[in-house]
């Protein structure tokens, strides 16, 4: 954690204001993660919370809900004693998104909070559908409440970012409007999870990995995340959106970006990202030659018939891709990506398949290292190494390695909420999405979406729920990896 | 396993003769690894073992014997039936091992067995104390049983193998003079175990080790052999023997040069032991200047006063000491040598430290990482990492990869002497000594005791029993290496 470097000798206190704090985000993720952060003693000195929603309920009701939903949602401890004083610190605010006068008499709320000789900080977290967040800063404009004086103001803006570079260009010029780039934290929840925050230390903090990150000695990466569940009854969005759009823009691309990237000058958010948007910018443009040995996408079977997605659909439900950074480290080394949904498994992990140089040949060939980086459900490192097996006999046997976190921190692993929100407070954006970085993945995207725009279906692999994907999979990773090492592994 | 070359379209059978038939090392090691050679079905047709001793003694009585002696020292599952059958194939032959005719009577006795159209294959055991290697070998010239037509005849040889370079000349020219270089096989059988035979594909079959394993990536190794036990009954060998020649002329020099050698052109004995001569010969000259750095002796408080131990003995029970392989692989790498006895543990482990390259400061300064192979008594392999500390807060912390070979294998590594005796018979003499690797072992050894040899008493540091060994340790480690790793392990 970095220290907050705009607010060393000011006396300040800190607003958090809500826009959607009945919905459903609010209720299984911030509440309980702001939570935590009270109890451990992580939230600034005079921290409020003011939750907006459009429906009409009392500060004491609504407290009621957020207990009855922290107890649901919560994989942590919980008290009701220390729940009781934490949710003091929390007012409803009824707001219609769309009613300028309303936003005004939310900056007298404010007002009136103001306290003497001390500055105020407010964060603005849009957790709300992507279709009020134009509406929703630009009112902040209208009423003057980014004109109110203030030590710091800053925007936490929930994903999707747009549907398309087109869309959210559009988004950012809104929002640009009114709140500053660096003021600016679009959030992508993946990036904060444990052990993708672990792979900066993992590479640059052990000399035994980081002289081996490259293409002399890594043969593939594999970079996958499966869920178990359909669309549930995310089909309306989902149909609109599909896996490219849901997951590869965001989250695998963000993975690949920070598997990939050069060691940063320091851990600095801007030193960071600049080293993410090299990759970006190093991607192999995705042409549509060649299509089937770079692409494979799958809708699972009932998909169609799921609620709210139409009958003839052609929204994919899993995605694999074959992707080339065209650098100096990485030349010609393949990175597969797969997400999908309805499958057998629900687990992330990124796996570095090395290059096989077994020098002797002991009956059985030797199978390549490989280092997991298990993301969830399990959150841990596992490193295959091939040994002798005991016996009198010299034969090779592959064992496993494992620095299993989640079985020693069962109950310390912080929920990726915790750590953005606290990132945000303290003013540092390293795990949040910077504009170019939105435009050169939503760019990446848009151009394999329109690779197979005229013929999409034809490109549709069917795939049963409850399966390992389309039969097709097997012979995509073996153009250039040995397995799909994902599967190799027993949950 | 290599196959045996000598013996692929003749009919043979194997006899085995051990002289010291009734000795400590047959009833503790040789017999239990036969018996399971046996019941896992690993010994040659036609297999039998003619024992030797001096007393009076019927077979059927010896048999018994071997039976209340396996039961006690077996590792392993043993059941009386398959233990009978197996006993079937041992005869016991007294025979004293100075008196020729005896030796006479033992060719007749080999005589009786010929089978018309099979070659014998015989392999002398001699599991005796060192005065009788030179008598025995030379007998079995003078009776002619060396003359005797077989397919092979094989001598396995016990350590220790002489007492310095001088003794050990004697010795092998005598022997040499019966035997060849290629069927003496002289035993170490630390180089037999499990973990220790696990270096070569670990290192070679593992891409990721391979490429690391040199002076850029590797700051210091760290052989350790440390005992529990004091010399016990063993005073008056010991007290003439010390720990520089009981242990480090033989297990460490070879722990070390199976660690460091390069890659052999192939696992054939000649190539690997050729290898293995190339790091003793780059070992950098022990001269006496800066004595300190280099070496530390000890003893522990009440050896003095140990059964048939001189009671002003200077003999070492502790050696620690630095040695450089002046190569381009380890160039500058220090190599911490240390044995002794009566401390506070048992264990037996190489610990590989490398470079510390972490490139950020994580409040806390990164460890090393560290590899340690584990010997004994757990078998496997650890390698430790920095992580981040799971929290919302970036912490640094070690944590520790575990391959434990002992969990998983615990009823199935075979002893040392399974392996050594199998290859012996198999003739493949990769695991034991030739004699360039003793010839070279030795003179290094003596140029060490040369160095102290006029003030010996003034090198020995004294310590307790049961502790860590002398307080000396630490600085002298500290001098090219962050900790005596070994100190670390939780036992």
């Amino acid at each position: 954690m970095k220290k907050d470097k705009t607010s060393t000798d000011i006396k300040t206190k800190t607003t958090m204001v809500i826009f959607g704090g009945t919905g459903d985000l609010t209720h299984r993720k911030l509440i309980p993660a702001l939570y935590q952060l009270y109890i451990n003693k992580y939230l600034p000195k005079d921290f409020s919370l003011i939750s907006i929603g459009r429906r009409d309920k009392t500060t004491e009701e609504y407290r009621n809900d957020l207990l009855a939903s922290t107890k649901r949602f919560s994989t942590r401890n919980l008290d009701d004693e220390s729940f009781d004083t934490f949710s003091r610190m929390i007012t409803y605010f009824r707001l219609d998104f769309d009613n300028e006068k309303d936003y005004d008499r939310l900056l007298e709320e404010l007002k009136e909070r103001d306290q003497k000789d001390i500055l105020d900080n407010y964060m603005f977290y849009l957790a709300v559908s992507p279709d009020y967040f134009t509406e929703i800063v630009e009112n902040l404009k209208t009423s003057k409440i980014r004109k109110k004086k203030s030590n710091w103001q800053r925007l936490i803006i929930e994903k999707p970012f747009g549907q398309d570079l087109e869309s959210a260009t559009k988004l950012n010029e809104a929002i640009s409007k009114v709140f500053d780039e660096k003021d600016i934290y679009r959030i992508d929840h993946y990036v904060a999870k444990e052990m993708i925050q672990n792979i900066n230390m993992l590479r640059f903090q052990n000399a035994i990995f980081e002289s081996i990150w490259n293409r002399n000695h890594i043969s593939s990466v594999q970079i996958t995340v499966l869920e178990k569940e359909g669309v549930g009854t995310r089909g309306g969005y989902y149909d609109d959106t599909g896996a490219l759009r849901d997951m590869v823009q965001n989250h695998l691309l963000q993975l690949l970006a920070i598997t990939a990237m050069e060691p940063p000058k320091t851990l600095d958010a801007d030193d960071v990202r600049n080293e993410k948007v090299k990759v970006f910018k190093a991607l192999r443009e995705f042409k549509d030659e060649h299509l089937s040995e770079k692409l494979i996408l799958g809708q699972y079977n009932g998909y169609q018939k799921e609620d709210k997605v139409d009958d003839a659909s052609t929204t994919e439900t899993l995605v694999a891709t074959k992707v080339y950074i065209d650098n100096k480290r990485w030349e010609g080394v393949p990175f597969y990506l797969l997400t999908g949904k309805a499958l057998k498994n629900k687990t992330a992990q990124i796996t570095i398949e090395f290059k096989n140089s077994s020098r002797y040949h002991y009956g059985a060939s030797s199978e390549p290292n490989i280092l997991e980086i298990k993301i969830q459900p399990d959150e841990g490192i596992t490193l295959h190494l091939n040994v002798k097996q005991p016996g009198v006999i010299d034969k090779m046997a592959m064992v496993e390695m494992d620095y299993c976190q989640s079985c020693l921190y069962l109950f310390n692993s912080p929920d990726s909420y915790e750590k953005l929100i606290l990132d945000a407070i303290n003013g540092d954006s390293t795990l949040f999405t910077r504009w170019d970085e939105l435009q050169l993945t939503w760019k990446y995207v848009d151009s394999i979406i329109s690779s197979v725009k005229d013929d999409k279906s034809s490109y549709l692999r069917c795939y049963e729920m409850g399966s390992d994907g389309p039969d097709e999979l097997k012979s995509f990773i073996q153009s250039g990896a040995k397995h799909w090492w994902y599967l190799n592994r027993e949950y």
